[in-house]
């Protein structure tokens, strides 16, 4: 049984059910899982610790890749299985427990969370469990649709839990590239010199002593949900495209500029669908997920390679890819996220990041995670691996929301996640505003200028305006700074 | 004349006087200057171009490595000279210019200037002006006590300016080690593996077409102005230590720790002044400046070796320096300040960082550079490249300032320069919080009860309760939060 997906002799011993694994976790313990941005998470052990934890004590630290889909974040939360989740969710039911206080959420730079493991700066993983098409007959892990932090877990893990989904093709296998850094002193550079260089092995390495059971799965990654491109999206997308053809018209970049990297999302992603219109060749992505539009420019030939870490896809899209996972094949790479993400790499590449703003401020300051300031909504990701070290820092979102009531552009963001030495350029459906080499108070008025939405643009400017004259390299009111987010509880609108 | 100092046949002939040499810039040019907090800048050419723009009309955009010495930057702007200004200043009279909005300054990580001038987002260096004690046989330009960004201002500039001073000896000659990374795409790993590893070439190339003049000078460095420890930056001093001991304790650290870094100022210096009675040996430090507790540690051989790109001291202690250069050379070199800070570098080495933070607030997001959330007091210096890519990050600050009238531990920090996500620990003369690990609520209860002057600590707690009962994973009062500074504008005084 499962001779191709179980290779090495012996290990069949070890299949058990989802129930009977569940068995080995004890309360308190920190469980490592395969999971990032929906790809490659597990699919049994979720619902099994949740039904264990209904009946009884049994609270756990979470880490993981990223975000989990089948809902299994929201069921482990309803279930009171969490204690303790690291670094990233995009869970409804998570999210409430976490902005309750109930679940202890620790929100993390998507590349450091093995680093920090590695180094003991977090208590080490008890058990890890991990998605996998195969195993080879060297004892190697063959991850699924995602790598995240799986090699990182196995590595540090006291046991091992394999989830082998049969519904996941072998086709899958040869994708991945693992690579983990050495321990300190004496670390090496991480040889990444090209996105679409391999460095590492084809599997994780796993001593079959730690390998504690195999849970035979069967089931799909969850689509992902992006909404289909908008006048506002294309309009952002048509900004950013022209300023990059302005780039390579003016010499600084070339017609296949530098390496790609776009976050999570609609935006992003309808930012990349425009590229199938821009006049640019042999582009390359170094990112962390790859979303339907990457695979389009892969099929339309502008796009050479793509490195990440994960693959999320719509469900026609997904089809499509394993459909046609052999011509992809040389022009695809899965990275562990601390080497998709890797500061080191990011700023060797020089690459092109484009991420999403939940709001940036009349300085360029950006939160891309907290709700009001307050009220936490995914996470920060890999934003700022990518922002901080890349050649041009993009930033992107819709000039308002909620049908106009909230300015994405503020005198001040109620929560700083990228400062504005991290960001280049912002753009909404309005226009951008390309920051480079400028001072807050130029970065202010090009801002309101380019960016604002036109409801907005005339308080914005008198309240720069009366700060100016209060002085200062960064000039605000402070009583009024946050007062747009204050009008927004009051009046559930942020207009005067 | 000079020989032993202008070693390249026919170079004397470019010898000028500072005001010949000030004559070569046009008015909008951009100018890149030697000089790392104070140490190795330029001593003629700032007053020759300050007097050039007294009496006409001659403004410039001055890059440096980091803050100049000799009053220089007050004698430029006072002059009209700056019209911008970057990557970093401490100086009294540029930083009023920069408040009113006179000066266009430009806020920088340290490590990030030079990639941003060879990636073609900064205005390309039209003159370089660099001190040196030599040119060497070849052409190479031996830098004085820092090399901040001088290689690249030399391998960038359209000219070079070099002022040779006579009163640095040449004995400094072979303590730097010149590195500049490659052009992208096929860069190479940047080569630092250990702390005294040398990758480069004691001097800088220069081709003597580019070079426009030589200038003559005879002065000093400024010395450094820090303060003695007292009684507040000794317990600080003895937090810190004691939490690394412990983490020598738990196996986490060798006795040896890992690489420091410590940032400039009255404080850093005083927490690495207290490892003079700590138990660790063979210590090294991988950090931007050298300051006297640096050289107190070599001497005491409980550093074995010391790598940065400046060196910025006492008057007595410089003159120790100068007199021992012997016996330092071996376990000393200076780097530009693109490898001293670079965050592959940082990340990979796996530093111990201890930066100085103008106020932290309950979460450990931190202001480094802001008064009032609005009035620059010097720049983010090196503190990011380093806090984001540390072993670990601590930020130190006395718990008051202006004799009590402040805390520095506010509800939410009115500007943010490194976020929760690079915060680590942080230490105040009342105790140390260690965040590795925690969510926010759980970090501010802790800096709350550990590092809060007790005139503050129940406002703060009451701050934090109400906003917890309002909820929210990072709970603020949005109309309280920037309360206690807009206090001290209206009082003088933060307390209630």
């Amino acid at each position: 049984m499962y001779k191709d997906r179980i290779r090495q002799p012996g290990l069949e011993r070890k299949i058990m059910s989802a129930q009977e694994a569940a068995r080995l976790f004890k309360n308190g313990m920190t469980v490592g899982m395969s999971g990032f941005t929906k790809a490659g998470d597990c699919k049994a052990l979720p619902d099994a610790l949740a039904e264990r934890a209904r009946s009884e004590e049994l609270k756990l630290t979470l880490i993981t890749g990223a975000s989990l889909g089948n809902d299994s974040d929201g069921v482990m939360a309803d279930a009171g299985l969490l204690a303790r989740r690291m670094p990233f969710q995009a869970d409804a039911s998570l999210r409430k427990k976490i902005n309750a206080g109930e679940v202890m959420f620790i929100d993390q730079h998507l590349s450091e969370t093995v680093e920090q493991l590695r180094g003991h700066n977090l208590r080490p993983i008890d058990i890890a469990v991990i998605e996998a098409v195969a195993i080879t007959e060297d004892g190697g892990v063959v991850p699924s649709t995602s790598v995240g932090n799986s090699a990182s877990f196995i590595e540090q893990a006291k046991q091992v839990i394999i989830e082998l989904n049969l519904g996941m093709p072998l086709s899958l296998e040869g994708l991945h590239d693992i690579y983990v850094p050495q321990l300190r002193p004496g670390r090496e550079p991480i040889p990444v010199l090209a996105v679409d260089q391999r460095i590492g092995t084809p599997a994780i390495l796993l001593d079959a002593e730690r390998l504690a059971g195999i849970v035979i799965t069967n089931s799909a990654d969850s689509p992902s949900t992006i909404l289909p491109s908008d006048a506002d999206t294309q309009a952002i997308s048509r900004h950013v495209i022209s300023f990059l053809a302005d780039e390579v018209q003016a010499g600084r970049l070339t017609p296949a500029l530098l390496p790609l990297q776009a976050g999570i999302g609609t935006i992003a992603n309808s930012v990349l669908h425009g590229l199938l219109e821009s006049p640019f060749e042999g582009m390359t992505m170094y990112s962390e997920v790859l979303q339907d539009s990457a695979f389009e420019l892969l099929d339309s030939g502008q796009l050479a390679f793509a490195s990440a870490s994960s693959i999320t896809l719509s469900e026609k899209m997904h089809q499509h890819f394993l459909d046609n996972i052999e011509r992809y094949r040389s022009r695809l790479v899965l990275r562990p996220q601390e080497i998709s993400n890797h500061p080191e790499v990011v700023r060797r590449l020089g690459l092109i990041a484009i991420n999403t703003a939940l709001e940036f401020d009349i300085f360029g300051n950006v939160n891309s995670t907290h709700v009001g300031g307050t009220h936490m909504m995914n996470g920060i990701g890999g934003s700022g691996d990518f922002a901080r070290n890349a050649h041009l820092s993009i930033f992107v979102t819709k000039s308002v929301a909620k049908n106009g009531e909230i300015s994405s552009i503020v005198p001040m963001v109620a929560h700083v996640d990228h400062t504005e030495h991290d960001v280049d350029v912002v753009a909404t459906e309005w226009g951008l505003a390309d920051l480079r080499g400028l001072a807050p108070r130029e970065r202010a008025a090009l801002i309101i200028e380019r960016c604002v939405h036109p409801d907005y643009r005339d308080e914005l400017n008198s309240y720069y305006t009366r700060a100016c004259k209060r002085g200062g390299h960064t000039p605000h009111l402070l009583e009024e700074a946050l007062s747009w987010h204050v009008r927004y509880q009051h009046n559930r609108s942020m207009l005067p």
